[in-house]
């Protein structure tokens, strides 16, 4: 089978196609080809499948017909400027967000007999405040930032496309990757990983908000869990309502900093420098802290248990169990 | 000031500058001018304030910019393909419904220093079956056509725009407009307003369902009030949720009938012929029934009380009160 991956480049992709490389396989079909597609040439380890790292515009039409001409059997389409990047240009962000998803899944439609399974990544930004205090899944989208209204956007068009029968596509709403390995990005949710990557490092990390913001988490590694779940699930099993709020674990920046506690001690703890700022502290405040991910529960979606969970794993996964 | 009615010839767009040139001015401000957009001539009464007749295409970028550098205090949008064709026509669906809409918001926000009151008339079709039994203001948007998607992308561009102040927007999600006067159109919802409208007049119709199909109405009267106290209702007022589920009648087709005997005797019910249509039925079943318009209502907007009430409008307003 062909994989496409849109924003190959990328934390998560590059996660993915190192498990894919591991696997050799997406469910149960073996692995032929894998097209890494970002802006700037993707790295990749070496793989039991060929390999094509292609650059280029997701917002451009011709790049993207260029793309889907391959027909992929499945798309990952990760790509996307992140929410405080979005938020600071707009044009930017409705051009690659919204123009670049619409033309990938447009460019799959006008393909006869041609029906790709594409996993789109969506995110817990489609919600914003006054929530519940836990969020269902029939909650509606009222999203607060011009990201979450794009992957608003993105998911509709996606579900839209699949009941005419145009793709098979699931949108997975990624609870907020944590902790998120390298340096930080654009997303203004940063700094749930940063207070605890940092410090396991040895380095300082500053806590711009009070310890009683509650969020929801979930590892890079149950991401790309989510990620391959969602690329293999049988349609039907999914229903009509094609986009999933998936399963998190929800604590409060108090009990991350407890659990970095029993992970790695004080002397790491310590590292954390609280220094609360109000513009931060308003925005955190309209985003979501808990959800009932029950759909995505009963489809067979797993997150981890607890935080000190997701503190391991980062441990394991990028730091060889080493804390400085 | 200056109103743009975008969709003007349309049923609604027409009754809506008849009232118009009625009161003369929109809230406690005088009407200098409307200019009336459509595809084709929009015809118009004697008013007192000075009246613009354009044709064009919504989805053409140079001709929406010429509409909006006029800078029209209020704008109506109207204009759209509906359910049945946007379901039977993609391409002409996404074209007029997203990017005449995108269209039109865009050359609003990139003029410097105007933020016009946007009244964009949205949709029931943005909610999906499965319902609970009444549908709530926060239940979330899962629209089984691609008429709901259009209008659900509709409003999320809308209060995105107004949450940056680039727009002041509202969208108000209209009941069925019901008895729909004059031909029928293309909406798929028609024969809620047939089985009256053609009975009433003299002539058969025929009713594809069965009397238990339970629907949401409002009278054309009551949308052009839905439209006025939205393009004067204060902002701050509306809050940051630009998406307004409006307030309406459920009857089943079965209390349709029984106003109708109630309103004009057993003679004008006998017009009505019961040719059930499988296809009918099954998109009909996907379809709400119900809402608590809550939020709606607390705004101050107004529907009928009965399904009486509605067939009266139907008759004050279309009939000057006979019945054939």
């Amino acid at each position: 089978m062909k994989i496409l991956i849109v924003g190959g480049g990328g934390m998560i992709g590059q996660k993915l196609l190192a498990r894919l490389a591991v696997d050799g396989r997406l469910g149960d079909r073996e692995i032929a080809e894998v097209t890494l597609f970002d802006v700037v040439p993707a790295t990749h380890p070496v793989t039991p499948f060929t390999v094509n790292v292609l650059t280029g515009d997701v917002a451009d039409a011709a790049t993207v017909t260029g793309l889907i001409s391959a027909q992929p059997d499945v798309i990952f389409h990760l790509a996307a400027i992140v929410s405080g990047e979005a938020e600071a240009d707009f044009d930017k962000g409705y051009r690659i967000n919204l123009d670049g998803t619409r033309l990938l899944f447009d460019a799959a439609r006008v393909i006869p007999d041609y029906v790709p399974r594409v996993v789109f990544t969506s995110s817990i930004a489609v919600f914003g405040a006054p929530f519940p205090e836990s969020i269902g899944d029939e909650f509606h989208n009222t999203p607060l930032t011009s990201y979450g209204t794009q992957k608003t956007i993105g998911e509709l068009l996606l579900s839209d496309f699949t009941r005419r029968g145009m793709l098979d596509g699931i949108s997975i709403r990624l609870p907020t990757i944590c902790v998120r390995p390298g340096a930080p990005n654009k997303a203004a949710s940063g700094f749930f990983s940063n207070i605890i990557r940092e410090p396991l490092a040895g380095y300082e990390a500053v806590l711009p908000v009070t310890e009683d913001v509650r969020h929801w988490h979930a590892s890079p590694r149950a991401a790309v869990e989510f990620l391959l779940h969602a690329a293999t699930i049988a349609g039907q099993q999914i229903g009509a309502r094609r986009s999933l709020t998936l399963p998190g674990i929800s604590v409060t920046v108090g009990e991350q900093i407890e659990s970095l506690r029993r992970v790695a001690g004080d002397k790491v703890v310590a590292r954390i420098r609280h220094e609360p700022d109000a513009a931060i502290i308003k925005m955190v405040a309209g985003w979501p802290q808990q959800f009932d991910a029950d759909r995505a529960s009963h489809l067979g979606f797993r997150a981890e248990h607890s935080f000190d969970e997701i503190i391991r794993v980062h441990l394991e996964d990028e730091l060889n169990g080493v804390i400085k």
